[in-house]
Order: C-alpha cells, then structure tokens, then sequence
C-alpha cells in the first residue's frame, strides 16, 4: 500500500488524481489533501478521510471543517504540514504555478518522493529543487505527459545512449492560423483545448506554446540535456507524447490516448504499471500519427522559453512567473493574446540574470517578473 | 574490440554486417567468414582477412582458396568449425532456412553469444535452441529488424509489465490485392519488396506474410510470450518496426529507417550503441505513420502460422521446411504464388506433430516438412 498526499486537489490533475487513487483501492491511499480554496474540497475530505488537510484561505478552511465535520489547517503553513506528513510516501503536487515551489522543497526536505505536476517550480528552480532530492536521496519526477513519457522512455538507460529528445506538442487551438488572426482571439476559444481536459492556465500556455516552452527547461533539469538537445514536433492528435532518438538513430516513442489519468497513473504506482481501467489505444483504429516542425512565427514564447533555457540563472524563473501574470491578465479580458508573447520578450529583454543559489533567490527573481510583468500591462493600459 | 564471425557472409544480411563491421573498425574484429558458395567469397577473404573461413561447396571452397590464397574449410563441418571459432565472442548467423540450426547449436555449445538474423532454426527449434543457451549461460538474440525493435523496447523490463507485442508488417508487393489476382503473380514481382532490401526467399516470405507469421512463432520464443498475445498490424511505410503494449496500456515504439544495417549494428554493437553512419529518420519529412489490422482472406500464410505457434511441436518446423521447398518451387516457376498458402495448409493439415526433444527430432521434422512439400507439388504437376 502506497501512502500519497495530493497537493492541489481540487484542480484538474488533482481530481484525475483521486479517480486513479479511487481505482487502485488495494495499492493507494490518500492520506493528505490540499488545495487553495474549492467548495469541492470539503467533498473530497468525506470521500477520501485523509490524515491531513488543508486550505490555503483561511475563511474556505473553516467553512470546509464546518461542511467535513474534520480539522482542515489553513494557509501555506499548512499546506507545507500536509506536504511533510510524516506517514506519506509520495507527494503529488499540482499546486499550479510558483505557489508549488516552497511545499515541493519541505516535501523533499522531509524525505518525500515528489512527483510533480506542474512545471513552474522546476521551470523557476530546477536546479535547487534536483539538488536537494540528491542530498535528500529522494526521488523527483514529473507527472505531466510529455516528460512523463521521456522518464518512461529514458527509464536506467544509460546517457551515453542517448542523442536527443523530442517533445511533442499538439499545437494548441490556434496551430496553423496566421499571427495576424491570433491577435483577437479569445479566452474562451484559447481554453478549447483539441485533444487534452487541463486547468485554464496550461490550456492558455498550450495555446501559445510556452507550456512546451517551459517543457523544454523542464526535461532540460530532470534529464540533464541542455535544452539544444530537446527539440518539439508538432503532432496535432496527441498520442505520441514523446520519442527518444538513441545514439544510433534508433527513435523509441511513447504512444497512448490523450489522457492525463495515464502519466498520473503512472506516478502514482511507479516504479510498478498496473492494469489501467481508462480506455486504450487501439493504433488500427487510431488516425494517422503526423509530425512536423513548429511554424516559429506565430509561436514566439516557444523561443523565449529557449533563449531562457541557454541563459539559465534566474531568467527561467523570470519568464514563468511574467507568464502567470500575463495569463490571468489575458483570462481576465485584460490582455489580448498576441500580447503574451510580445510583452513576455519585452520582460525578458529588460532582466539581468542571476544565479538562483538559495529559494530566497528564487523568490526573488518570481517577484522581479511579476512586477515587470505588472508594469508591462499597465504601460499597454496607457 | 569485440571479435565477430559472420556465417552467410555473402548473403544480403552477411554484406551488410561487412558494411557495419566497416563502419567500426575500432569496435569490430571480423574473426570468421563462412558461407554457401559464392565468387564474392574470395573478395571477402581478401578484404577481412579472418582468421578462419569456410564453404559449404567443397569445389566452391577450393576455388576460393586458390583465388584468395587462404585456407578455407568445406562442408558443413567446415561451417561449424567457423561457428565455434575459439577466438570468437559472437556469431553472426545470417545462413538461410533449416541448415542454419546446426551451426547455432553448436555456437551455443561452444559458449558463444548468437545474434540469430534468420528465423528458421528458431522457428523450428525455439526450445532446443533456448535451452541450449540457458544451460551454458550464453545469449541468443535476434537480428531481424522486428524482433530485434521488440527485444531493444523490452530490454530487462519485467514480464509482468508486458501486456502484449505488436510486429507490424509492410505487407510486402501485393497488400490489398484481392486474392484471386494474386494466384498469377510472378517471381519478379514477389522479389519487389516496397521497402526492404533483403534476400530472395525472405522477400517471397514477406509477399505471402509467412515472414511475419514466422516472426510470430519467433518473437514467442525469444519473449516468452504466446502467439496470442503478439499481434501483427501492416504498416506500409516500415517506419516502426515494433511496439510494445504495457499493463497499464501506455504502447512504446520503435523507430527507424527501412535498413537492415541499423538492427545488425546493434546486434554486433550490444549491449552498447555507437553514433550510426547511416542515414537517420527524420520523422517532420516522413509519411504520416499509418496502421491497419491485416485483411486475413489473402493472406492465408499468417494464420497458419499462428495456428502452428499454437500447436507448436514439430508443427512449425514441418511449416518452414515446406515453405523453403515451396518458395523455391515459386521462385523456379514451378508453383504460382497462390499455391504457397493452399500447398502449406494441406502440408501442415496432414501433419502429426510430435515433440522436438533433440536435433534429431528438428532435423526429423525438417525432412518430413521437405517430403511432404515435394509430394504435395507432384501432386500438383500431375
């Protein structure tokens, strides 16, 4: 029985979390729960009699104790008690964007297995994040389902083998539509996602292919690789999620339906594969798999996010943490869609990159980003 | 410096494991050639300089010795005394049909690894040829490019985590003709394989599928998995070569360019990969990859050959011994390329299958396979 805590439970990768865990009744149990603030989260605690819980918001706390009839802690204090429960042996964190950071170190500091759903945290620190699961000695692996499909793939293969990774990217609503039309487009229709069910902000970032963006500093610290050695294909149906090109030129790929409960599947009972109640992938019924080169023109935050990558230091963590401002500005109606990427290389052209060495760092360089992010949308206000 | 003899140097699979051996001049040490009968030997020995050599045409042998200056072995014996070669770390065993079964035992015997490039020993002596190598410790792969995809995407993953093995099929020169047309194709047209470069009789196998259901039988053996649980889908353009389908239904693939040279580069490479020569595969300029399930009616080769996996005994190895009559009957304009199927469903219909327990029963089966082939096309002419 293995024991997890799910961080971000009531988000879209958290609820596909608890359908696994409720799937795998003799091999799961859910022991903590956290989230920001949902009316679902008092639900799930009578679902799932977690040994700990917690809310960010201290008014949803009470009411969702009140609703439960159980003790559910409150703010980030206890979100962190949930991430460090001592009975845990995983920790599932979804908790979207930056916010994930400070529970995924006091989990990994805590001696917790960490699988990481979002890609911020290891976008903004990866570096301090895989140093302390190496002192710890506990392991870090993401749970989204293209690096997911590389940890797949890579499994105790040897680096030596391998010449680079393809990520694969369906392209998001817009693929293919001049820049000129993307301009005007709406939220709504950004949040159409063609092949995935996802929370709001990574549908935004499919949309502009910055989630690839991120995907590539991503795989960049979790495999080693630097981020010239990571290339995306554009595949529009989602089933292949990722390939391996080996030393040889042998190309290993990872297939499976569009669905987020099979990489979470996978993180929940790693290092082992159980039977998957999900429907499959029947490959002779499936449509033809195509791959081609992301048209660079329409897609500017796919760049960004490789310059980010060659640069490294704090401007990662820099763009991450722009990028959130500007997709709540964007959903918000503030924004218009083709400013995400415009005023992202703005923010980026205006930051000086330093080494994140400490989680004070970290912090640091989040807040420089936001604040150039906030400053960039009000000079557009103007 | 790993040092190689290559049996069937002077076939297709032979010249190409030259091309690789060439490729590598600092991995690779060819130790050993033997072959059928053929001019081309002698250029070979002039060319390798191996420390021992043989033909299996005692007049052919002298020829080359003469034209080469070396001493070359004849006969059979001679063949297995290059197979056991002491200086040897691994056989290259590319000899055509049932007469490559002797030489791989003896290998084996001998504490040699085998990569084994074609499946007729195996098909017809899976568990002579397996037992064999477990009790001296040694390995036995394949070479051809299917299972040689299923055995790279396996690698020492545990059983428990295969949920079944797909081969795919290009479907050779004929897929999707209606069976009645086929009946009068001829041997020119059969050998015109769309995508492989290979040798005549596993390119009419490829016509007929029989390859595929042969490599059915043999992915059984080396994976220890019944032929039920591996499927066959065509995939015209041979850009996947295999997949693997895990418990929990994620499918992982593999990839590469329709030449041989790659699989045997691994097979003489192993465990270890190294930078290939060869032209790669981009995957942004290939055809979309495509998938169907074969359409059973004209291809009647396949499905008695699951039908013989299933049975197993000797039932396989009188089905091969028959197709190698049969496809040469073909290829001399004897039978039409409708025959092969009918002629080897009576064969494998009349046959009583017994336990293959020793090389005598394999070579037992063997001729009864020959003899009723041969019975059966008198049959015919009369």
């Amino acid at each position: 029985m293995k024991r997890v805590v799910i961080l971000g439970s009531t988000g879209s990768i958290g609820r596909q979390a608890l359908e696994v865990a409720a799937a795998f009744p003799d091999h799961l149990r859910v022991v903590g729960l956290a989230a920001a603030a949902s009316d679902l989260f008092a639900e799930q605690l009578a679902r799932w009699h977690p040994d700990v819980a917690a809310l960010v918001d201290p008014e949803a706390s009470r009411r969702a104790a009140l609703a439960s009839g159980r003790a559910v802690l409150a703010g980030p204090e206890g979100v962190t008690a949930v991430a460090v429960w001592p009975e845990a042996d995983l920790i599932l964190n979804a908790i979207v964007g930056f916010a994930g950071l400070a529970p995924t170190l006091a989990a990994i500091e805590a001696g917790k297995d960490v699988a990481l759903a979002n890609k911020e945290p290891i976008v903004a620190a990866g570096g301090l994040i895989l140093a302390a699961a190496g002192r710890r000695g506990v392991r870090v692996f993401p749970v989204d389902s293209e690096p997911s499909a590389i940890f797949q793939l890579l499994g105790d293969r040897p680096a030596a083998d391998v010449r680079r990774v393809i990520l694969t990217a369906s392209g998001g609503p817009f693929y293919g539509r001049p820049a000129d039309e993307l301009a005007g487009v709406t939220a709504a229709e950004a949040l159409h996602h063609p092949t995935w069910r996802m929370g709001p902000k990574i549908t935004v970032d499919s949309a502009t292919l910055m989630n690839k963006g991120f995907e590539v500093i991503e795989a960049s610290w979790f495999f080693d690789l630097p981020v010239d050695r990571i290339e995306v294909l554009i595949h529009r149906h989602s089933l292949v999620h990722a390939l391996v090109e080996l030393t040889d030129g042998v190309i290993l790929a990872h297939l499976g339906p569009p669905d987020m409960r099979y990489p979470i599947q996978y993180a929940l009972t790693y290092p082992t594969r159980r039977p998957a109640p999900w429907p499959g992938l029947d490959l002779a019924a499936a449509p033809p798999l195509e791959f081609c080169r992301p048209d660079s023109s329409g897609f500017g935050c796919l760049r960004l996010a490789y310059q980010a990558g060659r640069i490294g230091k704090s401007l990662p963590a820099v763009l991450s943490a722009a990028d959130e401002v500007f997709v709540a500005d964007f959903l918000g109606g503030r924004i218009g869609f083709g400013d995400i990427p415009r005023l992202l290389g703005d923010v980026a052209a205006g930051h000086e990159p330093f080494r994140i060495a400490t989680m004070e760092d970290a912090v640091r360089a989040d807040a420089l980003g936001r604040q150039a992010a906030l400053e960039a949308t009000r000079t557009l206000a103007r």
